[in-house]
């Protein structure tokens, strides 16, 4: 059995790898930790886990956490891990850190678009940007794990088969993407009342969203050059869910003509066939988010417009599971030598 | 490997028995039957199953589903399995039926509610009702098992316990409770669409409901005698989840007082501390139709008021899970000697 | 003109008068009082208001107030207004109190109900319950208007005329009401968070809501005696409305036969065919909130169930509305002499 | 008084338009048509208006129509007044057509994209296309207007200024938008169920989308020139409301700089400063549809990306209003020489 810890146990994606890791045959959760709930049940917390989950909450102690888990998972604010993190944890136990702290390899970009300071940059190069499809080897090697934004790890899959083959031009990538709320996390704020969020709808973060250099790195390393795009972020009244339609100019050929629908299918076949978690629909069949919810599948389809000379690609994920917790489990079975579904095989619910 | 066929695969519930059974380790789905959409890819009417389910739709032939399989669960409309059920199939097969066909002991009853005739009244007798926490040893035995209706489910075992032993006055019980729309199926009907719900809430079939009946059958047999009550149903706009508030005045003790919160409590615990899928909250804590989203439990608990002399009982489930396919297994597991809970472990999904 | 001053003008309510006093011709609004936010453009708040409102919150001296408006609203919590409430005040201006502060003859209902102590007990005598349909002339007349509740206004309305005529026992009366999330006001609470509130349904207050003692109070005055009654809130994920299901015993005839259809229907008609903001549905029509969204009316209808000789009564309104700011206004054109319905003439919008 | 007649009065649209004209003091609405509820009470169809509108429906004899009253409101399926125009009606009565049978100048662009073919080409030339803000004087004029899409009529408008100033290259134009559900209509389809639609967002008409080529006839008329661009809409879980978000490449000055802020906002002032129906926000502040819900106004705003070089603009109004209704009424007014805004005074809901 795999201990595991969870530091930020009560926040919407701490609560979802409650949820995951419940379920997995080969973990025990030891720590749930929880600064707002300290010694309260985490069951009173989520009522949900009434009668499944029976421990309290307890502090955030890395130090003794890592003595006493094989595994930390920190579903914690950014800059957290960052400001405690040792070389000693690191050679206790194995790390995935929901946050963005580890995501980049530039502490610069880090600082300029978080706006903190980031206090372990001699971890960023270790670290493992932990999207499971793209870097499935180095994530089983890793001690530090880096799990991908929600919005990134969708708008990088939609992309990614594209990009890495040169059908596309990065420098034309304009993603335009739609979340659920759980997203926005469980803190109270007036703008996450539910008369605020309700029959509403709003783009934020224009031009400024800290998801956008994300998907930049990591599909500059697809293109094989720097890149730079567009990525608006949506606010839509759900809880669970992202959405992403993205838009590029395909690359002609020599003879002038665009790719042709097989073509592309054929490249999101070649690095998607063997994904279990990635589905790439029928086509003339859209990903909706509602059809991944619960789930740790990405939907992912495309549609090219001869008449723009564009290729639209659309993607959607649940943003706790594939979007965080779930591709969390899926690292953890990755770094752990397990099956790397155990635990996963959720089927989506709908309605 | 129980093999399983389906009646009415494409509806909400026969959706949801799909959901359950695609994760249930014994069960081998033969059969997804749905005169709406044959010989449709299964997958292509419900996408959430893409990649994992990978058959088509069939017509409804009951005769030669009955020799493929051991169980045939009925998700059809009211009159469905009457009309066509036979001693030969119940000798070839179990049957779980969802709809309200066998859940009567009195063909008049149903006839009255229902305004069907009843075309298989033979069967009636020997039908057991499976609601699996107070039919248990019934349902082990049974050929034929009459599933209950959602609304029901939750509105009996709310308060069954005070009833059964004799702590209110049945004739005062008024449950009034408030569903999510999947409880009025797939159907494409006006009253359904998103408009028409989201942002409403509204009472239908007042005084006239068909669960009526079933309560007062049920919870007849609990209090030794013929009860009525009243029962109004409302509009919820959200996709699952039941929430039955319901009333009653208790009988005072000799003295004149009313029983205590102790009392009241120890009979809940006396019914339901070994139920798996019931859980009693703790005090002052009510059910909530999101803590038992996607999974098989019942939420009950109750607050009394010396006030008025009456007690408030609540009771919350998914209707689509414990209200109709999740009990369907549950009702399944227990016919095949399997572990009642196998394949329904589904932990709630929050939010 | 009339000159209008608010307090509490940033909260749900407070926004709402804002919103139907700019469309009321006799009015101009000459203070947004806000303590949250002092000094900011009201419609950096409410950006709805954009280019509609002009002016920018104020803090809430009351003395001020008094004397350079002709009526003050205070939209505020509950105990605010009898802490600084003064003779001289209401010799400058008339009050308009949506708080529960005056809604009360006797001072130890409202504190054991609230909970906290009450200022200005020398000015509940005077203050008249605002429920113009039943106080119209002595509203006429007030310095100081009680507002009533949301649940309240909809509760009473649908009961009263089958309490004020003895058609039904009113120890028997048992109020199921269910509110849109806007009830709960714009503070921010994790409880009234998008992902808390969306797919959820709740009970809550139960036995011990402070409308509860509004009801009896009003009801009771209707009946020549004091009544207990039930009284549970649910919340329900939509922005407005409240859906009030009642229950009662109808008193039978010396025959013992119930009151029939007709008898009762015209009760209603008695109380509120002449009643511009009461519409007294067609038989077999019921209430629903979409049905009223954004306008002054509640919509009732009963039910009479011959099984069990109870009458099922339903109402239905906008929280914000006719439960909140439409029935200020209301008020206020009665104190000031103005045709009762000017700036209520919103026609509900659907969907 | 203006004598107004509506067919496909039971529809959104239709229903929107009951709506606005029960409170426009000018008119009179004197023929409710509706093929579906042939003599059925209009309020029985739309129980909000109960009490407010006394009228039956009607059937949709158009020549009739004609000779009664002076506008004809068509909110009718795509093909039906264009089967049925005679230059007799237009002689009779002026018409306002919600659907897009005059919308274009070229009846084989409205038949490529409608699949439809046209049956009175003679009229096109003639209708005048209603977006008020843009073709005010020739709508005073008009006989036939063409009331646009709600798609278009937020897409056009957030980007017009732009365009018509040359600010941004018109065919690096995408728009990606969403809509609420209202837009689809009231047909009873499996695909606007609730629970098909709640908690789930997706694209649809993806390249192929009837709005398109009315974006690019009127924004090409903007830029002097035919242009090409992407739009997708997405169904978002909401009764009401439009969100336009739109991204465009910015044409650089001779010395390689971007258009500065100020200068792409003195343009926004230069075309809606004095139009009372676009607010055109502070910086920083985006669009959302809650802000516009129930009103005719459209809001706009926009963020340079100097990264890309882009700018994104926003649009948000109320699809039944504004992109509908409102329009509509908007248009009559100007055709009758009554204030633009007359019975159009109408605040936002929020929430």
């Amino acid at each position: 059995m795999v201990k595991a810890g969870i530091i930020g146990a009560t926040g919407y994606a701490g609560a979802e790898l409650v949820r995951i890791l419940t379920g997995h045959k080969e973990v025990e959760i030891k720590w749930l930790g929880s600064r707002s709930y300290i010694d309260k049940k985490y069951a009173s917390v989520y009522q949900n886990m009434f009668e499944l989950v029976e421990g309290n909450c307890l502090d955030d102690n890395i130090g003794e956490l890592a003595d006493k888990v094989d595994v930390v998972f920190t579903a914690t604010p950014q800059g957290y891990l960052a400001s405690v993190m040792k070389e000693e944890y690191l050679e206790k136990a194995k790390f995935i850190d929901l946050s963005a702290d580890f995501r980049f390899k530039d502490a610069d970009v880090y600082e300029h678009w978080y706006q903190i300071e980031h206090k372990s940059p001699q971890f960023m190069e270790e670290a493992v940007y932990g999207l499971c499809e793209l870097n499935r080897e180095k994530v089983k090697q890793a001690r530090l794990v880096a799990n991908p934004g929600c919005y990134t790890t969708c708008s990088i899959l939609a992309a990614y088969p594209l990009v890495k083959e040169g059908l596309i031009d990065p420098d034309t990538l304009i993603v335009d993407a739609k979340s659920g709320t759980s997203g926005a996390g469980r803190g109270a704020k007036v703008n996450n009342l539910f008369c605020e969020v309700n029959e509403n709808i709003k783009a934020y973060g224009i031009t400024t969203h800290r998801h956008t250099p994300e998907i930049e790195e990591q599909l500059g390393y697809a293109a094989g050059r720097r890149i730079t795009i567009n990525f608006t972020p949506h606010l839509v009244p759900m809880n669970r869910g992202i959405l992403a339609t993205e838009y590029a100019s395909l690359i002609r050929k020599p003879d002038g003509s665009l790719p042709t629908e097989e073509e592309i299918r054929s490249v999101y076949q070649k690095y998607f066939a063997q994904e279990k978690f990635v589905r790439v629909l029928h086509p003339g069949v859209f990903p909706e988010t509602k059809w991944v919810e619960g789930s740790n599948y990405v939907d992912v389809n495309f549609q090219i417009d001869t008449r723009t000379g564009r290729v639209i690609m659309i993607g959607a994920l649940d943003n706790l599971v594939k979007g965080a917790a779930g591709q969390a489990v899926q690292n953890m079975n990755l770094m752990f030598g397990l099956p790397e579904a155990e635990g996963l095989q959720l089927v989506p619910l709908f309605p």
